[in-house]
């Protein structure tokens, strides 16, 4: 078996707690990390179909001397719902888990969300560690403390902020997740590439044109850097009450009425973020905030990745309105969004009119000319 | 229409805010003070089948200028579970209540523990207002942050702690309460004076043996002192991490497990509760830490109250002490009762045996001689 082996290391400071977050290889096969982030003698692994052939016997392992239960959810966006939390609910209950058990998140967003959202609420909140093994997850949703289910109308509409005791990203698991997924997680890349610019944007720009595979060298540079990135974004904002947190949205408001008004069954949450990500630069544009040529960077950035940038045709486009006046970043009725300026410089808008909001949303459908 | 007069005011001081209890007459109509603490402008008033008809449009009057929604819940312990909390959360989406919205919960205990979930969960957390218009509420649930939903095997299981903005106690709406459930409420109070002792509990001897009524006129300095007391546990132990806060769960890991073997149908919490605290000292007392003579007095207070003591013949007394394990004071797979060594002197033993238990249980049975 390959050596573990951790090579950087980040820390997340947040008010009443501080956690790290390892970024190295084959960390699933390290017991001893596993072991130091449970206190007490029970945990439960919560993991997917997809997941469960592939890792799950491996993080058992380190658990042989204590009570480790398992659960294993159907996969995907469209399960993170109130029925898997209530699954996860009474496995904890028929096994008799008490307030100093762990629960382990193995997998991607949607179960970090979910099961992070369980551990905050079972018995007011227990202990939960995130292994996640999507490059989405790895970038973003383990990181920060947000944890959720979704509503039929809205997606993250019940949650709780709950800091995880740690987030162990082992690269090694980015070998065996399809193509697909991978490029969703570049979505979220390049959403940080938007928010800092600079010698980050640069070097994705530069890994994006070689084409970015789990083969490139910097992959795990570019990880570790994303969970700097959003530990600065949280440490200073935990709870997305200033506004500084909320420009971790950028392309979100968009991307969370797509994927309500798909079921959450078409895209990928990182696909739906790259739409998101191009109709937010386009309103940038429209509102004459930014210059043609940086539409066509955040265009050819999200093209070189492989993902979608434009709404299909079929989409209702009133029905999508509509669901974005859900979200979760509304004040005083109304929408505020997350506008870029420049890459490096964004921030939140709250005089975007619904007639404006139209507009754009048109000039993203697919086929039409008036856009980037 | 009478006017509003607050005589007493306990602030709460937790980690990262502080929260004001009013104490006073007809504080339901005092519209101002209601208006003080809603920062946005929506509202959603959360009540139930018996308290609509009586305050609900009282209520509604002070937010004649904003958006105000209102849902009638059934009214019981039975209906404090996640499929009243999945209708508050419908409401909520359906109306499009954004994070600025304010929940104000208009009723007893389960309207103010499932109301305080919502809002702690609708978008990882809204802020809400406890109008609490029973004793027991009055004294302790609406104080402290403690929010949940039972789970069918087991109380609170599911919840969140979230300090509310402000806790206005009308004292008026105690003259439209049922003897019963105004009884049920005197279980809470003896166990404070259990707690602390020395005068309180001197008070409350005297009280209750000239006959507690809704028109006992040192009501609202017994519930202003009550609310003193629950703030004092809360304000060194908010999140029930270094155990002085379990102490409030004197009689309660009985009292929940008698909730859930009858469904939560059979007794009110406060009945419950009463047992418990029988149950509670007679543990102590077998265990060597009481007097007989301290037995006789729990035992006397309670009966002072009306309020039950003992186990009925039905129950099933191992499905009873199987439900107890699913306490979530357990730690290291031990039970954590709170005993009493002396009235003042309460405290957390994890060293009962399940023989031990067994015999309490049996002991506790209505027509056992063995007891009290």
């Amino acid at each position: 078996m390959a050596k573990p082996n951790i090579y950087q290391q980040v820390d997340v400071q947040c008010i009443s707690e501080k956690y790290p977050i390892y970024i190295g290889n084959h960390l699933l096969s390290d017991h001893t990390l596993l072991q130091r982030y449970v206190a007490g003698s029970q945990v439960l692994i919560v993991t997917n179909k997809t997941i469960a052939p592939l890792y799950l016997d491996n993080v058992k392992q380190a658990f042989a001397g204590i009570q480790c239960n398992d659960l294993i959810l159907p996969d995907g966006e469209a399960y993170k719902n109130q029925q898997s939390l209530t699954t996860i609910y009474d496995t904890l209950v028929n096994h008799h888990h008490h307030r100093d058990t762990t629960l382990i998140a193995l997998g991607g967003g949607v179960i970090g969300d979910i099961t992070g959202f369980a551990a905050a609420t079972y018995q007011r909140g227990v202990a939960f560690i995130q292994l996640p093994t999507t490059i989405l997850a790895q970038v973003d949703a383990s990181v920060g403390g947000k944890t959720a289910i979704n509503h039929p109308q809205g997606k993250n509409i019940i949650g709780s902020f709950h800091q995880p005791q740690a987030v162990l990203i082992d690269l090694q698991t980015l070998t065996t997740l399809p193509t697909r997924e991978f490029r969703a997680g570049l979505a979220e890349i390049i959403k940080y590439a938007l928010l800092v610019g600079g010698d980050f944007l640069n070097l994705l720009n530069t890994v994006l044109a070689d084409g970015f595979t789990v083969k490139t060298p910097q992959l795990g540079d570019l990880i570790a850097q994303c969970c700097r990135i959003k530990a600065n974004f949280v440490q200073v904002d935990e709870r997305e009450e200033t506004g500084e947190r909320a420009l971790l949205n950028l392309g979100h408001t968009f991307a969370h009425a797509l994927e309500a008004i798909t079921n959450y069954k078409r895209w990928l949450h990182g696909e739906a973020v790259a739409i998101g990500l191009y109709c937010a630069a386009l309103l940038s544009y429209q509102l004459g905030h930014i210059q043609k040529s940086t539409l066509e960077l955040v265009n050819s950035l999200l093209s070189a990745a492989k993902l979608p940038r434009r709404i299909p045709k079929d989409i209702d486009l009133s029905g999508l309105q509509a669901l974005m006046f859900n979200d979760k970043k509304i004040k005083n009725k109304m929408l505020r969004f997350v506008l870029i300026k420049a890459p490096g410089n964004c921030y939140l808008d709250a005089s975007v009119t619904t007639d404006c909001l139209h507009h754009v949303l048109k000039s993203a459908v697919e086929g039409e000319t008036n856009e980037c």
